[in-house]
């Protein structure tokens, strides 16, 4: 896609990984973990991550200004959640991922 | 679902009402009318207020603290595809249901 | 949408109405719950459902020929979610949108 | 995410990827070309083809067994959507992303 800008398409393969890892790690590390992974916040928080990262992307893809306010409001989730996975502890990738859309998606809000 | 309040669960079936008329009106009556119909403006500013809206409702049901924020931006979109709709003419349902969806929306924002 | 069906327009209501009840009953009854309601297998089968029905909605809004195919698959799951959720107890609310989803989307994917 | 098989996750990137470039070729490239590239079949069959790719990714992430059938009708699809952007020509990225993604969802549907 010869159309987006190079930060753009990082940007979208940032949102991509990270919805991936947030969804799969709340479906299967947590579920299957039980307890504090799974208390309403903690589990709330890596679903809506999920959702707004698959948002994020889309909304890039789609080439709408309004993929600025998107992005920001993506990288504050993903700054909570890595926090939240932080502080639970087990899931670093997940506290990776997180954090590397954050960084991604505050430079294409700016 | 006795468990989101009155208000809420309203705004969700705005949300979703809207995503559906959007993502139809730009399906069929804007690919098949062609012209300005699907200048890319117009049409990605329908594809993206099908997506907030569709993204709104999702954060409503998951009950996430951040609804207020994709609640906030799906009533700027929604506000911007009404007058772009109107600005065309013939898309009275669409008009319609994101001026429904804006005033839900920006409630739920506040 | 005047160039939908109207048993196709009732089909998306209720995908839309099902893709609801699912989501919010698992992120909050199910979530609330504990125990069997976040059992691995019950729940991923609640997001799956959820999902399948938000799919099959935008197929019928697109109007591209392959929702016969969603539709049948968001039959199954449905039929499978509304025993599941029978079983279980307490959540009437998601049984009968299951069934009602199933039953609607077996007549389109036929 | 440990929890996935090796081919499951292929797959789910292959799907990802597959959904990146269809919408985005569809919502820019096609969207700006006009003529055949927004004839109402094409740019269906490109809108759903990003749709059931971002939804089988979505089912492998969440675990459930039913990815098997969104992935047999993810690779049905897919090279549907290959042979129609072959014939229009212009599209080889999506060709590409479209046969390797039926491909990658034809081995996990089995």
């Amino acid at each position: 896609m010869h159309h987006l800008s190079p930060a753009m398409k990082a940007c979208i393969d940032d949102c991509l990984a990270c919805y991936a890892t947030c969804l799969g790690t709340a479906m299967n590390h947590c579920l299957e973990a039980g307890g504090e992974h799974v208390a309403p916040p903690h589990f709330r928080l890596m679903m809506a991550c999920a959702e707004i990262c698959r948002t994020s992307a889309h909304f890039m893809l789609i080439n709408t200004p309004h993929h600025a306010h998107t992005c920001r409001e993506c990288a504050e989730i993903c700054a909570e959640c890595a926090d939240d996975c932080a502080r639970i502890g087990g899931m670093e990738d997940c506290v990776r991922a997180c954090r590397a859309c954050a960084e991604s998606c505050r430079k294409m809000a700016a």
